[in-house]
């Protein structure tokens, strides 16, 4: 198994080899070094349910809602919930995943903001640890203590404190606490600015990532994610918010939500309105290729930049089986792009390049590494 | 121009040339009749906003609500305002063009269920007299008096009218006539059951088409039309609307929304929570073309069965513009559809048979063709 180390050398090698032109591509081919922007940590022990649930039945009485340190989960149990991850890893051929708390389970709406406070608490420190027993196949991003109609002030020091103390390399930001209802101001509006101003100052992305829906129009994973992620591109593109924070970066799941799909009407939508053109938000928004069959992705590598393109897959999430077409799972989108045809460069990029510089992974590689001795 | 009577003689000569087969495809290509399935009345006199605007200035004093018999527009108003509609029929070579009041105009979301009425009288009305001044040209869907909260119930009355009275041949049905806030059931709730019912028993369709939002955080066209496509489409996944209502016919707009795009992750989830095949749900459900680029087009082509598409372009709608990329208007999907290399077969069906079948074109046209005698 490659060290961290082992890999930021061999991505000096390839950026060499990138160098070297003609060349280089001469060169015997080296694998290529593949990280998954987008890993949730859906296979938690079940102490960490007995928890949620515990504070969920104190709303009404909160002085009975369990301490953080309540929790009790063993390093073994840790290492025991993630064999799965490392084992579809290794058969995919993925060397590293960014990783972060269940998306749905964090529940914004749920409770009030101490609720988010604590549990979010509980579960960043969770994937710290699981980054520290697997610094080589992990690499951490944070989930906010977000509350519908909270200003998100509130979620600056445990932004501080996941970069600086535990490493983390970005954070899921919700759209829509209140889970379904789209209550709080559009990512766009000043109210999200504090959270802004902090992402740029730790020089960190978000990934857009809404949560469970308790709206029962909107399925979770079928329909609030997906909607979610074109209403956050739509409300980029009626906006100066990068503008106004140039080094901004944000990440869009699901391979955009349906942006690639509706490229021409979002083009078209810019150009009546005025707007920039698309490729100027390029500068600042990327997406991921959660996308679970080969036309959708070569739809997606097709119309978006290999530059604003990061591999993911949302292993082990959404969508669990196998697709009876083509005997793989429907999550297994590296054997997608593997079969788009790309050339060596948009793959390196894809699987590699473009995460290292999102994430700026390779000085926090740095960080973790001398914090890990 | 072809007259109604012609083009249904037209399409009888088509089935027999269908059913001749090989013999069929050598004889010289006639023309491929089109029906564009979505098109909304985006070009309204002036009068009609003066309209509106009283209405909604009236709410606070219903007394004052401008009675559906004040508004006044005469034939030759009309005549003008669909001008452009006319020649870009022409220009594009769509022959007839299933139209329907301006979606964003359904403005459920305004006022009580007496102003959604008052409304939509008035709006389906300005359809019914088009329809009449230029039946070779248009077909005419009706808005709903939905009301947020209201059961649909109130709906029926009004969808009678329109089949049977006016010779409507479907209805744009608002899964949220809340404007954004989605706080009425999912379309696959008993609560609207009876329009279900009521479609049923006239035999017509509806599209599924969103109003305006008034929740910032949609943009409507770019967001919210989307997004609720998307989500319509979940709602089908999840349920078993279509045993309770086989016959039961729905079109989502906007190419469904992000649903072909994303269809691998829908084949995933059915799988998971062991829902029927998607192709089940291709008994009674259906996608428009109004996608704004080839490649959105050509992966709808590809992913959805050419018998589960219909022509649609959304003209004069969502975007107005000219595509400097291709020197085209965004929403000349026609082009897009030429442009894909489908067999005669399938250009047949999404332009004009699955039309015919969806509306039950044939019986209405007779329809209205003895009731303007």
């Amino acid at each position: 198994m490659l060290t961290r180390r082992d890999w930021i050398i061999g991505s000096s090698a390839l950026a060499l080899a990138s160098a070297g032109g003609a060349l280089a591509q001469e060169a015997p081919r080296t694998k290529q070094f593949v990280i998954d922007c987008h890993g949730h940590y859906t296979t938690e022990p079940s102490e960490l349910g007995v928890y949620r649930k515990a504070q969920i039945e104190a709303l009404s009485d909160p002085a009975k809602s369990p301490p953080p340190s309540s929790l009790k989960i063993s390093d073994d149990q840790l290492r025991d919930s993630v064999q799965i991850q490392l084992r579809l890893q290794r058969e995919r051929g993925t060397d590293v995943t960014i990783f972060s708390p269940r998306a749905a389970g964090m529940s914004h709406h749920s409770g009030t903001a101490e609720t988010s406070r604590d549990w979010t608490l509980v579960c960043n420190e969770l994937i710290h640890r699981i980054c520290g027993l697997f610094p080589q196949n992990f690499i951490g991003v944070g989930q906010l203590p977000q509350s519908p109609g909270v200003r998100p002030d509130n979620c600056l020091a445990e932004m501080e404190r996941c970069v600086k103390s535990y490493g983390f390399v970005g954070f899921n930001l919700n759209p829509d606490p209140s889970g379904g209802y789209w209550r709080d101001p559009p990512l766009t509006d000043r109210w999200w600015y504090p959270v802004y101003e902090k992402l740029v100052e730790l020089d960190v992305p978000a990934m857009v990532h809404v949560s469970a829906s308790v709206n029962p129009n909107f399925h979770g994973t079928g329909a609030h994610y997906i909607a979610a992620d074109t209403t956050a591109f739509m409300q980029f593109v009626t906006s100066d918010l990068f503008k106004d924070f140039p080094t901004l970066r944000m990440i869009i799941g699901h391979g955009g939500g349906a942006v690639p799909f509706h490229w021409g009407r979002y083009r078209g939508l810019a150009q009546d309105m005025k707007r920039p053109p698309l490729e100027e938000l390029l500068h600042n928004v990327y997406f991921d290729t959660c996308v679970y069959h080969q036309a959708g992705i070569d739809l997606l590598l097709k119309i978006i930049p290999a530059d604003n393109i990061l591999f993911g897959s949302e292993m082990v999430g959404a969508v669990r089986g196998i697709d009876p077409m083509t005997g793989h799972s429907y999550d297994d989108t590296k054997r997608m792009i593997d079969a788009a045809g790309l050339s060596e460069e948009d793959r390196r990029k894809i699987f590699e390049t473009n995460a290292r510089k999102v994430y700026r992974l390779d000085r926090v590689a740095a960080l973790n590494s001398a914090g890990r001795q």
